[in-house]
């Protein structure tokens, strides 16, 4: 049986020291969220991960979702330790005071949400779809669906979805066969089956509020034909009553590889009533609000599972004996030492953590970039702050989660022949993460996004910032000597990475082929470079706060060898990426489909 | 559901034209395996594989095994798969005519593991650990025991377990518990317990022969006072027939990730009656012939599930319509084209091709060193043959399992959402395929095993003979122009290969812990050097059958494309692991324990 901590000192690291959240107080939420605040709200939010949610992780894996004449029961538990969730005001955390809310900054949610994924990925998805509703409905929906849903979404009574996919369309959205009739009344008449609904269907709220995307009769063909629809579980009277159960029902449960405490649900809409939300045919721009959250959600989602695989990891390598160190003996009177002095094992974990500790940094250092982008008064600042999440967002959704499953299956290796057993808890976190790689755009996609769409955008100027801003660290931080570890790797990467882009401009213009071939290389690239230059920044820190003799001493020298870690061991990955995405499409495209 | 089809053309490609079958007709066995002869048996043993065993895959995964009262019960159709499998003759295949084998070739044998592990993992470790139960007694048991056993394992009735590991000790045997009292009449009463016994209990022959390692009391401590028994399930009388039922028992069967159709035992040992194998203390010489054959036969799991998991994500990218091409639709006629235009697809079925067509050779080529370590008449031959088996295996069942394993989850990726759905029978590849990185020694221990062991014996005989191999390939195909694109890259790689074993010796002779820290690395870059000889030497072939015009066109030429892209895309890794190995122990070793 696993264990999890919510890294609470981490975290507030990240926002203190490194990202120095006070220089945030301009925007909307930070001035409330003084430090003693956000500590109290993150060790309240640890305990109710670790105490209440983190128990029925694996209670969720053994029982699953059960469907009985269109009821879905959630696994012992879920029911009322999302009702204590929901009692707890963890849903209103971020959403506007408006609805109830308490306005903080997105940040913190942010930070919450990786506790929660890390303490248990299928519970918290059925909250964590629930705020891409919030969201999409707070800037798409009209004055009357905004009062309808927005309050009980923040209060937690009621839940949200996303319905996306159809048995024969899931990336490819333009091929979507489901309906939505106008009924002459303002409302449409939705028909159609969606399939891999997460949380589509459940016993933990009074009612689901899903939001689906449909084609109105007559509508330009392909993607540019879909519009979205909010179609509640039970319809909502005038006075906020629930009413009759609207003509949406669940057909199946899927049987998964893991997450199985959530309800994965195919969803048939037999002439469901639903309202348009942002327009006719403009579904796919309120969807795509959705996505964005959802994407940094699962994002954050491998690196909680990396997390949670790490410290079980961690735990079994310093307890379990095996063999003796290399170096001579190190527990003499015992029969034998623990693995931890092994340094294949040493290895498996510094990797991890090196990853986990950068790829958290990354998270908020994006997730303060999204309060300034939702938040901020200075339009220029919005602008900025919208840049760099569409250039990271692919690449935090991409890399978090390939690397973060990885990382699962090296911590399960730790546990050798105990961590194939399902006692240990380690092969549900490898089968739970797998999944993150896949949904809200398979991995594959989101490297296509980064390297179609997000570098050319308005002329490559997202990337240009964010070089710049790389660039002017680098020359700040070169100046001094301690910082030589760090800043000589990081410059090194920078290079590789516009080595990278200059053969992708290049050779990608003329032929798009050349860019795909290279495009997962380039994602992780970018990632490596992005958490390379987080490590760097934190080191800074962690070297001024040593000199200055203030802060914990430990803590601050692992993170320098953390960090030291990261720039011998994992960053030199580049040099194999460029050589891969300098070797183009060639190659990859060189046989005929028939020749294989 | 998945399908297999056993690859026979590409096995006959390398027996017949890369590695000239024909030139080992000196040795046993060869003489008789004419080419129309073994593709015959391949045919045959693909059919038997295709048909009865694949079907049984699914089935054996959601069946699982079942305890009652002591008795294992098989999946549905295991045992009736079973018992025709035995009376096929294919446990008899490579067995001694003298025990009622067929006499054939190892390589032969090694073929069909593949087949059959492809076809069913979880079905072929029934008879995969017979013929690991065989080699011991054959070459360790007394001539009693031979007549006793070898001629019912070679016929199928009865199968073969390895006992190893206990509950505290898996890699460091000499924690061993298991104690073995003599009785004074040449037997041993056997008392302890046993955890992940392979079949160690079932339904599928009449009796089963347990090779179990145990302490004699007042033998030395630790490893070197471990002995090996065999300890038959039920008690052989004198001619031969079957009596009372021996003191072991399965106690439970262990819940795992995947490979559910085989029975993973707890084994008790009550006084169990045992003889001697090999010797007083002499247990792990002989085990090491059990585990010898395990290891390789584990590599080859990895090889097999790769290939399945490969010709099913092939199967679907070619039949799911998804997009468009980036360079104009493929299949405008319909309303989308094939995944498998998609660049990104590409590169996952390209990967996973150059890596299981090379891994495919790696294996044969190394059989083939296997029969002349075994059977040779040339004792200078047999040295060679087995410095080579020496060196190779712990690469070929670290990386052929690590990669497979890689290429297994980047196969589920292909079928995006649907991977994740049990039906597809993707997901059960990734499970099945997951516990080969970790048994018959956890991949940690192959590296550790190849660096700290296989490397530096004989003063380094081994590696030399391999490189010097390599080189005088390099020098007389360095001439060939048209040889080139391999020739260079595999130099150059050859040249890091060089590099870190230089750095190896010279900075682990003084602290192995340096050593240690680049083992993983270390492994895998040694692992892409041999694919990348074995790529080189079925171009070269692939290149002079095009030359003469004889042979499949078609075939040849994706010989060629696929060797280019694994020079291109897979080879360049051998840098990274380069940068890793030279920048040595210390970053990994800087944290204390206590300090993560």
């Amino acid at each position: 049986m696993t264990t999890y901590q919510a890294p609470v000192r981490d975290v507030e690291f990240l926002l203190n020291d490194v990202f120095e959240m006070e220089r945030y107080s301009n925007i909307a939420g930070f001035g409330e969220a003084t430090p003693d605040l956000v500590k109290a709200i993150l060790e309240e939010g640890a305990k109710f991960c670790e105490e209440v949610i983190h128990p029925l992780n694996a209670v969720g894996d053994r029982e699953g979702c059960v469907l009985n004449d269109g009821v879905v029961t959630t696994p012992t538990g879920f029911a009322d330790a999302y009702r204590r969730f929901a009692e707890g005001g963890w849903p209103a955390l971020c959403a506007d005071p408006e609805h109830g809310g308490q306005g903080l900054p997105l940040t913190i949610g942010v930070v919450l949400s990786e506790f929660i994924a890390g303490a248990n990925m299928a519970f918290g998805m059925y909250s964590g779809l629930s705020r891409g509703a919030y969201e999409a409905l707070a800037k798409h929906g009209t004055p009357e669906q905004k009062a309808t849903y927005l309050p009980r979404l923040a209060s937690g009574e009621w839940t949200g979805t996303m319905n996306l996919t159809e048995p024969h369309c899931g990336t490819d959205l333009g091929l979507m066969r489901t309906r939505a009739e106008p009924r002459g009344d303002g409302s449409y008449a939705i028909t159609g089956t969606k399939i891999f609904i997460s949380a589509g269907e459940h016993d933990l709220a009074d009612n689901i509020v899903h939001l689906v995307l449909a084609k109105i009769p007559g509508g330009p063909d392909g993607i540019k034909g879909v519009s979205l629809f909010v179609v509640p579980k039970v319809l909502v009277a005038d006075d906020g009553s629930l009413g009759a159960r609207n003509a949406v029902s669940c057909g199946a449960l899927e049987e998964k590889m893991g997450i199985h405490g959530n309800s994965t649900c195919v969803m048939n809409y037999d002439g469901a009533t639903g309202w348009l939300v942002g327009g006719e045919h403009k579904g796919m721009r309120a969807m795509f609000t959705m996505m964005n959250a959802a994407r940094l959600g699962v994002g954050i989602q491998g690196l909680a599972q990396s997390e949670l695989a790490y410290q079980n990891a961690l735990a079994y390598a310093r307890d379990r004996r095996q063999g003796r160190a290399l170096t001579g003996a190190k527990a003499p009177d015992q029969p034998a030492d623990p693995i931890i002095v092994h340094p294949d094992i040493r290895r498996i974990l510094m990797n991890i953590k090196a990853f986990n500790e950068g790829a958290r940094a990354l998270v908020l250092w994006s997730a303060l970039r999204e309060d300034v982008a939702e938040r901020s008064a200075d339009e220029d600042d919005r602008a900025r702050a919208e840049d760099h999440m569409g250039l990271l967002m692919p690449v935090l959704k991409g890399v978090l989660t390939d690397t973060g499953f990885a990382n699962a299956v090296a911590a399960q290796q730790v546990f050798g022949g105990h961590g194939y057993i399902r006692e240990s808890g380690m092969e549900q976190i490898v089968r739970d993460a797998r999944i993150a790689m896949i949904y809200e755009g398979a991995n594959g996609i989101q490297a296509l996004d980064l390297v179609g769409r997000k570098l050319p955008a308005d002329g490559g100027r997202a990337l240009r910032a964010f070089l710049a801003e790389v660039g002017a660290f680098l020359a700040e931080a070169g100046a001094e000597e301690a910082m030589a570890g760090y800043v000589v790797p990081l410059g090194s990467a920078v290079k590789d990475l516009q080595d990278a882009v200059g053969w992708l401009m290049k050779n990608g213009t003329a032929n798009p082929d050349e860019a795909a071939a290279g495009s997962t290389d380039f994602m992780h690239m970018f990632g490596l470079v992005a958490l390379a230059y987080m490590w760097a920044m934190m080191a800074r820190k962690a070297q001024a706060r040593l000199t200055n003799g203030d802060g914990d001493r430990a803590f601050l020298e692992a993170k320098l060898a953390t960090g030291a870690y990261f720039m011998q061991r994992l960053l030199p990955e580049t040099k194999a990426h460029l050589a891969r995405i300098v070797s183009g499409a060639a190659p990859v495209m060189a046989l005929d489909a028939d020749a294989f």
